[in-house]
């Protein structure tokens, strides 16, 4: 079976977006899926913390974003990311290291984080999926 | 034969300058290399516009980059890309998801894309790709 | 034996920790790794160059992360870098074409760089990694 691996250290729109994009187009096209969630991604995962800004370099196209969320003509990072998890072939993980830095606990962490496991145990994952990317 | 498959998500040109170059030195080495330009990468491929920002983390070096492709001691993104596509085994695809975010059509792309595709097709291009990377 | 290969574009703290992180951590699994500085990232590889800031996107998290490198709750960049060199199998390679832009020479370099190269050595070098990333 193929598959994908991403590293996402970053929880800004458009980068959430392409990265959830990516999984969820694989896990329906029957690959497997997994997320790694590091560093500044992590606090995607955090529950009751809503993403909201856009990168920096594309601050201008935030506006526009956001009415594209609202109007439903583009579903929202989690909608996407929903409908990979709804094949069962895609998985989530949150980075056990790096919730000291941002100051929250693994119990904080949203119901649909998979495991929390470190940066070897993923690498051990990633060493056989066809595509492995980091978007940060 | 090789391959490298190139995610590219930013028209900056301290992203667009490695990614060009990654590219066109594959395929000057013998290798398939396919550029695949989805959301704010899209703007490059826009007839008419041309990138002229680095991010904001290295805007500094703006003025000196702008000098080094005035000067010609580094070629533009655009020549790099051109000698990649002489070989024949470099192609550039446009996402077809993004256009609507960036309000442009297809008809409004440069003469240098070869095709507009969605990612379920630029997924089973990268599949069997020896380098996938992410650019943004 | 598992390889990972990663350019580095940037050397912002929070680009620059997850790459170390992720090549020491595969040395130390019984991996190769080799690290491609390139572009912004060449930066860090400058003998008393000392990289301070957080990317833009994140700079908020700036005096936190500093807090936990002066506590040594997290280890210094060059202290993880170190921790996978000392497996012999952590090679860090610098871009050959990348000086010109940033003003500096090869004699410049610090001493823990193994070797001068291009893009197409790097390239050969990558095509048989099991993952190849791009961390910009």
């Amino acid at each position: 079976m193929s598959k994908i691996c991403i590293i996402v250290t970053s929880e800004k729109l458009d980068k959430l977006f392409p990265a959830m994009t990516l999984a969820s187009t694989a896990a329906i096209s029957g690959w497997d899926a997994e997320l790694f969630f590091t560093f500044w991604g992590l606090l995607a995962l955090k529950k009751g913390y809503e993403p909201s800004d856009v990168s920096t370099d594309y601050r201008q196209f935030g506006p526009k974003l956001s009415e594209a969320f609202a109007s439903g003509s583009m579903p929202s990072w989690k909608t996407i990311l929903e409908q990979g998890r709804a094949t069962g072939r895609l998985k989530v993980y949150a980075c056990s290291t790096t919730f000291g830095l941002l100051g929250f606990e693994e119990n904080a962490l949203e119901s649909f984080v998979d495991d929390v496991i470190g940066a070897a145990t993923f690498l051990g994952k990633a060493k056989d999926a066809d595509i492995t990317l980091f978007i940060s």
